[in-house]
């Protein structure tokens, strides 16, 4: 188990086989034990294998071919509609309009999405999740017909892999790591912490194919430009809103 | 691997063996591999085991017992702060003051700590998430010495279970799930999910010891109130805010 977590990687590239329907239905039974909040349960999985919806969803995933490629897309949802609705049966007020219900779904439905991944990996599926949902998420939930109290948070293509590509580095765990208390960085630690990362052939690589000086510019600048994060920004902001959070 | 997903439950009491360095080491190790945007790793883990530290952090939680009883406790923190410095050091700007960036690193954060619980759950250890940390993650900061654009977002406790409780329900997976697109609920669908949830002894007891008609109050009215929700709305946004991420 230790070691499947350790050499794992996320899979961009998938075979045609379809994944099957009760190997699915036993991922997915073991993903439901996913600890919540309260045992809430505030979030839904909305999976699609439908080509026509996958290619509605496609443009909003700025077209990474990840989602028309896998057999299955997995959108994991913040949502407190179902339990809003009970709660409205049963004579009671869920109180859910505000920032800390749509964050308590929205951590509900990012635990769960990382239990399925796991789940998947344990029995040779690959994985890979597709960072543009916050960015879309309007969009996403008109697609998926997400009702109010319902917010797409993260998404996940999963199939059978049609290669595995070589792990990617990770910083030393010391650099994420923190014994009682945060101990913050100096700038030696962090040139130290950054090294491998910046030497890597592939990196380098990296820097020149996008005519910057350093890896952290291609991050910043190209990557993720804090233009695009402004204007994301807003776009989220207004997609929760839209959905029934006000913050 | 999937058996132990599926039979998994919190564990809130645990004995007072210690977590061996080595073994905690590989968990972590193990959990540093999972996705995160871009690999950027906009995480960090407070792993507190000093029973002082613990005593400042307990009632932040409010004095659940999990946090002087458990050997370690870790908060598991949204962290631009490593990659600000390094993107500062190189001469680029990371452009994270937003509630994009923070939602990125929240993300990344929430499903490190999953990934680290199923690996602690896999080597015989108990884990319970502490459902506290967006409601006093400002004070939370605080006491861990937390910088600028870094924000506490989860806090899972972790050590030798010294009893195992029966697993609780959870909805059945259609509940949960929805096929290509969300399919929303009728009344008449929202009472069946529920009904089992409702009729369990041990929830209509639960029902009786808060002198409430039925479960959904239990939960709206005790539990997770409105005015307590939109409290701790406001003194998480103001957390978050007051770390450098501008909402």
């Amino acid at each position: 188990m230790i070691e499947l977590l350790k050499n794992r990687s996320s899979i961009r590239s998938y075979t045609s086989e379809p994944i099957d329907e009760t190997l699915l239905d036993e991922l997915l039974e073991a993903t439901i034990r996913t600890s919540t909040t309260g045992n809430m349960q505030l979030y839904s999985i909305v999976i699609t294998k439908d080509e026509n919806v996958k290619r509605e969803l496609s443009p909003l995933h700025f077209n990474q071919p990840m989602i028309m490629q896998a057999p299955v897309v997995l959108t994991f949802c913040a949502d407190y509609n179902r339990f809003a609705k009970w709660c409205t049966l049963r004579d009671a007020d869920a109180g859910c309009g505000n920032f800390q219900a749509f964050t308590t779904a929205a951590i509900d439905a990012l635990l769960v999405s990382q239990t399925f991944c796991i789940a998947a990996e344990s029995k040779g599926l690959g994985i890979c999740y597709i960072g543009t949902t916050t960015y879309t998420a309007k969009a996403i939930a008109e697609v998926l017909d997400l009702p109010k109290f319902v917010v797409p948070v993260a998404t996940v293509t999963v199939g059978y892999p049609a290669s595995v590509p070589q792990q990617v580095e990770r910083l030393p765990l010391e650099a994420v790591l923190h014994q009682d208390k945060y101990t913050d960085y100096g700038d030696e630690d962090i040139l130290q912490i950054y090294e491998r990362k910046e030497m890597l052939d592939v990196n380098q690589q990296f820097v020149k194919d996008n005519n910057k000086e350093n890896l952290a510019q291609v991050f910043a600048e190209v990557r993720y430009t804090k233009v695009n994060f402004e204007h994301f920004s807003k776009e989220w902001l207004e997609a929760i809103q839209g959905q029934g959070f006000n913050i």
